[in-house]
């Protein structure tokens, strides 16, 4: 399954926001990472709107990012689980997590949630690697540049910041 | 700058959606990161309507991830920058990228933009570490808790969890 990304940008960064739709389909790609399956706890959990939710929850399907299941009938009720693309969001969680602790937006004055290694309990972080060596990269290391599925837009706003850098 | 969150929700994914706003949010700050700089060039790149950018720029100012000042008189015109703390997103560039790739998402049938070394050009990708021991930990390593932050809604949430895995 191949998405046309966003509105036709060649931009896999507005893809991923494409296929997520808006924080609300987010707050129900992170519910399903911590667990919860079913219509009523994503309610609960981010207290979001029937219709919203409804048409969030279907859109995400439409992007294979969710799947859904009978698990009641009359009335049915289904059950909604991350599909193995979906799997693929999930650790986006942690490093949003982190962003969010770092910028003061979590809503709470100390971190809410923590992700840590399950056998030692130690605080995991993220970071960049260097592909070839398996070493630790600051950002400021990192470079952008085109891929061979860059067009036109991309490699003009690459050619922006080349200049901004002079 | 704090901010209280997303609708009052104590949670830091949920308040980094709220910072940013929606994908035009994040096109413009992407488009930052990219050194792109002047309303004309946010245009440019992403195609996004007058109404709509002026009011996501407004908010992103609002949220204080970037801040703007005048490069032109008659007509006065602005330029923007990530201020401090809009910088702390610039790595989530990468890691929005690589996951458009890997849901296929991009647009493109290759990669669009890469991340590489700047000294030697290898490829970057991200990855977990443990904080204490520094080795590389995948996904399936990773536990979710609570942190000191959590409210009752983020213990419910992760209570869930804890029922999932049973």
């Amino acid at each position: 399954m191949r998405s046309k990304g966003f509105e036709g940008m060649v931009c896999p960064i507005a893809g991923v926001m494409a296929a997520i739709g808006d924080r609300w389909g987010l707050l129900v790609l992170r519910d399903l990472v911590f667990g919860l399956s079913r219509y009523d706890d994503f309610r609960r959990s981010s207290g979001v709107t029937n219709t919203t939710l409804s048409d969030r929850l279907k859109q995400l399907e439409a992007a294979g990012l969710i799947g859904r299941r009978p698990y009641q009938t009359a009335p049915e009720r289904f059950e909604y689980f991350l599909t193995e693309r979906g799997r693929k969001i999930a650790p986006l969680m942690p490093v949003l997590a982190q962003l969010g602790d770092a910028l003061g937006v979590s809503g709470a004055p100390a971190s809410p949630l923590q992700f840590v290694n399950r056998q030692s309990g130690a605080p995991v972080t993220w970071g960049f690697v260097d592909a070839d060596t398996g070493k630790a990269l600051d950002a400021a290391e990192i470079a952008m540049q085109e891929g061979p599925g860059a067009d036109e837009l991309m490699r003009w706003r690459l050619s922006r910041k080349a200049e901004a850098s002079k």
